[in-house]
């Protein structure tokens, strides 16, 4: 484990960077100040990237679009990698017909749409269409009323055994300095807990997330796992996930990971990022713009 | 483990019969058919009985006014132990002052109340009154708005460090013949595995329910636990609670737990009540009303 | 949540004392220096008090022995609340015949015997006496062979639907200044995860541990657990079943949980002690031997 | 889900099986019978296969040798991805240099040997070397002395912040007809449990290995997941894994779930295979050698 000062010569490293978005490109209050800098530097030095993000609320466009607006237009949605991606992969492969019930906003469920499936919120289902229920997913914490469509979702999984896809892992996620929002993730190992089955998880840390975006490199060039690294802001999913992947690894102080916690979490998790950066943010020394 | 045909014959060997609430004197339908049958025997015999329920919603005068709507009329509220009562002996032993912050009904809050303190909903703290809330009770899951108050939930507990008490362990309870709806306990367990900080749970199995019971029997008699007997329809809780505080258990199978499946259960838990018995139901032979 | 700097006033506030023996009266090394004042000053003031320990290894009249040989004569056996005890109690009220298999020393075997109950190692269970196995005991991590009595413990569980008592919940303990080792409890736990059944844990946090203590005092006086103190060096088990069986707690910090550690501990779990003090030991002003 | 008679049928219709090894190929007493006849059939037809194991003990080549001394020839080393070989691939990645420590037999240990890396068993890991162990590897049940070095093992974990892989992540395997063993996965949990870090497992039904035997294919011909079915007799592993990466999966009963137990288990796990098969063996009809 090494300290960096300057993010810069991370990039000089390494061919192919994926950033996790929350924490380490954009925080709650917008992006991470000084983040284009690093984005401009890498396009002058011909590297790739991606984000690799647990974000299931929106498509890939959508989040990019939403980049632009605040100003970071480097990001185009084919850079994006999202578990609602690999969500989306899952139906296609596995699930021919019938509906698909989810709790998440109408945003969330367009992404998912599939030639042949029927995608309908929890509040939809009903004595009359809950047998033609093929699969349910936790896609977003927003978009449905908790009480009556969690309790509503137990007794659904409970009449009928289906694949069910928690398409965001996450338990909760920062929405101002001080404070968190419960995440979709720990709304779903509640209801796994109480209906005792077993749930689909993508996202980080789990492999599939990084193999996505690996598959994509692959598709138009040759890539070994070296010239990759993983940068993010949160030892359980990023570092981990990107470890376990076999990258080298990143952690940024910019989000989860306080730099006055950032030792003591490494040692008592056990998970050890390659390297530790302050931020995602190329400093000033050797490249101004 | 013994098969018993006739309720009747449990109540013969013991001196003070244990009883589980739901699943073993009502369902979500009301009154479990004749079991006024089991009590009129118990005044009969003179034996004494208690309800250990798990059930924080309501104080036990409330509780026992519900038997009463319901024409059982035996059932009297110095009979009935509940979590919630240990939840109040909590407070006055080691809360000593501010506000004890709660989620569930005014009712099961006003239950709580206790002299010195100041219970108000999750829904009422805010930052002027936060630095004193000294105690967070979960309660009963109606009451509250899920998706608001269980987000500021969260992160009152993240700013204050005090003690969580849950008084009600239970994950899900039955609403309708085919229907479970959520419970506050596993909303708590939600919210406790969210911060990453223990809270304290009282209700069946822990052993201080059972321990809570037998203390209001020792105070006016003598009593050895060999005297006692706990019937309930929940191994988890009722039959493992019962056994582990020295208890001999009957399990009934008028509830949680299905004919067809209670061998199966015992040997997948490693559960094993004392007696196994179709319902609490005294039955017609020997003795008829 | 007070730091108080000399336990006499600790010891002045209450009139019933109880120790966690391990981190708090001894550490792998003997005795903490200075904690014979402790009793000296116990003993001078009239105060009670009592050793309620995990340690199922020994029975109370060896553990008193042992603290005899180290000089501190103060401690008798009817002061020791030990989880071994709890064992034996399940044991003499839930199991009338047959074999009770352990894990163990000779020893601590003696300990539990019961009349009528014949205790066996699980090394000496065989196919023809497996049928009479009516309990299994987790004792101690020494007597047996790990890799021979385990896998023969996981075999003798999944053919016999039997109670399996854990009489230490401790899952490491130290055995020198830098070393552990792995304790009995983490054994279980292993054990149970593969096994998939429940087993009954006796040993703090559970309160049936308090609550022994409790009603041996009650046996001979009455009492409030407004008078009684619990002195712990570990958060999860002393402090945290001391708080919920309703006493006041003193967290000390000459065992498991180091000075500069505390406060970032008791935040992280939110588990919090009445007091913080950094011995049990009496310290000099006002009292000197 | 449908009920398939023949496994001939299976094959027909996909162009590559992957199989598990135990509990549909071999069982703890040697090969299940009549399976050379599914391999004859996959030749015959020009099928491609892989066995995808979480055996970890032994290298490809030396399973591959063990298949043929029981008269399986078609299975040669190049058709066998084990987690043994994700732990391998780890190491080359992630650790350049110094101490790899492991606990399981010299056979496992010569096979993840790497250049730069030197293996070691945590028996001979001392004072003198510690502080070059890199990572430490779970590789088999056998080979050391339970008690004296897992012991040894949390202690080197709790000196060391380095990455800790489970090759084989099954908790336990069957020994006979009657018996299981304890499987270094189930003594892994237990270590990680007491040191509280966390460990990276390879092996089913993580998608690294499934991705693993799918890259394997792609570097000689394009390949989709719909032309490649999974094999296995284990739902929480095979079946989930294999569902969770995209591919149709067959629950074969010869193994872990029994005939009597299948519905039982899809039911309550909510993992449902794509077809149930009574086990992996091609049937007479159409098809006779």
């Amino acid at each position: 484990m090494k300290r960096i000062e300057n993010f810069k010569s991370i990039i000089d490293k390494y061919d192919i960077i994926f950033f996790d978005a929350f924490g380490v490109i954009k925080t709650y209050q917008g992006l991470v100040p000084g983040i284009h800098k690093t984005f401009d530097y890498l396009e002058a030095q011909g590297k790739e990237y991606y984000i690799v993000t647990n974000d299931a609320s929106r498509s890939p466009v959508q989040l990019a679009e939403s980049y632009h607006r605040h100003g970071l237009k480097h990001i185009t949605h084919d850079r994006i990698v999202s578990s609602g991606m690999l969500t989306k992969e899952y139906l296609d492969l596995k699930v021919d017909d019938g509906i698909v019930a989810f709790l998440g906003t109408p945003e969330s469920s367009h992404y998912i749409d599939s030639s042949g499936l029927h995608t309908l919120p929890v509040s939809q289902i009903n004595a009359d269409n809950i047998d033609k229920v093929n699969a349910l997913i936790f896609l977003d914490d927003e978009g449905f009323n908790w009480c009556d469509d969690l309790n509503k979702t137990v007794n659904i999984l409970r009449k009928r055994t289906i694949p069910v896809i928690v398409a965001n892992t996450d338990k909760a996620y920062p929405v101002s300095l001080s404070d968190v929002g419960i995440a979709i993730g720990g709304i779903a190992a509640m209801i796994e807990s109480i209906i005792g089955k077993q749930f689909i998880r993508f996202g980080k840390p789990d492999s599939q997330m990084f193999m996505f975006a690996y598959d994509l490199i692959r598709e138009y060039r040759p890539i070994s796992k070296k010239q990759i690294v993983m940068v993010g802001d949160t030892l359980q999913t990023d570092i981990l996930g990107g470890n376990k992947f076999g990258l080298d690894t990143v952690l940024v102080l910019s989000g989860n990971t306080l730099p006055k916690d950032a030792d003591n979490r490494i040692t008592s998790t056990g998970i050890v990022p390659t390297y530790i950066c302050d931020s995602a943010v190329v400093g000033l020394d050797g490249f101004d713009f």
